[in-house]
């Protein structure tokens, strides 16, 4: 139990006065919330994966127990136990029934620790052309990831900061409800080709990469998913898989959405608000100084 | 295909100046983003369920298939059928194999419609005292729900309006991270008793129930459950099975949360910000009249 593991720390490229002549970058070490996966186990089944921020993960159990209406009191669980730190163990009173594991579109590669995490979404064919794949040595085991090679500059960072806004315009029920995610596909230059919303982020991020891959798009190798809100594993998952090398949210990235674009080889913006943002993997594909005007 | 219907009308209790001598609230229609169960099928088996923002279903399909590794190409895919507004049907291309299903912690009341999805949180035995059960006529069939009843008041608005920064202010790792999300549980008069953090907003809650369950506190019939972001059928849910009566959000609430609020005898709050909020469902709950200040 206890406090656990809330922040961790990563390199991050603080971008200020994007497409301004004053435009700078520095190098700074930030604290990231951690994103890190838990199974629930009973017995041998395991009855839910979660991703969550590790601490108060015994907490965590009995709450999901009530919220499935398993336990309707502490005495319906004879023992809980933390065995790893990505497993709760869960042991029920007699005659309180196992919960069925439900099936979830999200939290996809769920019930490994998080560098596994990442080794299944490698392993799983991103769309190559921007994505590196790893490199694995004779033993199955990563060596280095091919994303590690310098990338080339793709997107100016006043185009970058520019996009948060241009989705919003584009949010035709944003103004009603107030109520809706937004993920939209766009070019280096800033057009927008396609923006979908729904009540979950990764839903509309799903809903991007499918109208991309019915135009035949994909993989989306020149383009920047910009999505409302933070960003997660599971939509750099999604953005990995679709061979999309820049996404960019408005808010922050967990540590283990950072780890995965780091490796994978795709660039991640974080905070883009007005003129600045952090850049948190592969900031080379970004173009940070202005175009001399003279 | 198309834009489907990404927004519904409720009732929503308008309240401005809470706290204030000039107290009031309206009563208007308010659009509301709608969440709804999607499941995909490949064959007779359910490879996947969400709560998702209907329209774009066919894409949200293909996205999901591209995230998950199977589909790399168009040519992947041979067929994709809406059957109806809540399943989409996927045939794939021989040699592709069916994904596996994966197990969530998430979307619990999944792969039915969504009165379907009331009806089940509701025969889950939600904790009693506060949230009421439905009435069942002869043939298993909820005729009137017991929670139409009118409820007491319980909580200021005054003090309702001022949780979110008490929220905030105990949120250690906010500052640090601006990527965590909090969930607290307060009494009437505003006392914090319990807050966690997590990057996913469902384990927040899940933790701060699980917290209320080992100190003996459920069900939380006298208590209020504050959340950053927005109010899902999932979090309605998890206030629901913890017999926690005041559910208040910081941004929107969706169509369903709503329908589960106001079917379980939860009082619903939205855009709790300054002195004002909505109340979208058993706003008798709330008191909206400052005391009387001679």
């Amino acid at each position: 139990m206890g406090m656990g593991h809330l922040v961790d720390r990563r390199r991050v490229v603080r971008v200020r006065g994007a497409g301004t002549p004053e435009a700078s970058s520095t190098t700074r070490p930030d604290q990231l919330a951690v994103e890190a996966p838990l199974t629930l186990k009973a017995g041998d089944r395991t009855i839910a994966t979660t991703m969550r921020t590790p601490g108060h993960d015994l907490e965590l159990a009995l709450g999901w127990l009530v919220a499935e209406g398993v336990a309707h009191q502490a005495a319906d669980i004879t023992e809980l136990t933390s065995c790893d730190t990505d497993t709760v163990q869960i042991r029920l009173a007699p005659g309180v029934p196992i919960p069925q594991a439900r099936l979830g579109a999200t939290s996809s590669a769920c019930g490994v620790c998080g560098s596994d995490s990442i080794a299944e979404v490698l392993a799983r064919r991103p769309m190559v052309g921007v994505v590196s794949l790893p490199i694995m040595d004779a033993s199955g085991h990563q060596t280095k990831s091919a994303a590690a090679k310098a990338v080339e500059p793709l997107v100016d960072a006043g185009v970058l900061v520019s996009l948060p806004d241009r989705l919003r315009e584009a949010q035709r029920a944003f103004t009603q409800t107030g109520g809706l995610h937004a993920a939209g596909l766009f070019t280096p230059e800033g057009e927008l080709l396609c923006v979908r919303e729904d009540v979950g982020r990764h839903n509309a991020v799903d809903k991007v990469v499918g109208w991309a891959l019915t135009h035949g798009l994909l993989p989306a190798s020149r383009m920047i998913l910009q999505v409302s809100g933070r960003a997660s594993f599971e939509l750099t998952q999604k953005a990995t898989m679709a061979g999309i090398p820049v996404l960019s949210a408005v808010s922050a990235p967990s540590t283990l959405a950072v780890d995965l674009a780091e490796e994978a080889g795709v660039t991640l913006a974080g905070f883009v608000r007005g003129d600045s943002m952090n850049l948190y993997a592969h900031a080379d594909r970004v173009r940070v100084e202005a175009p001399i005007t003279v």
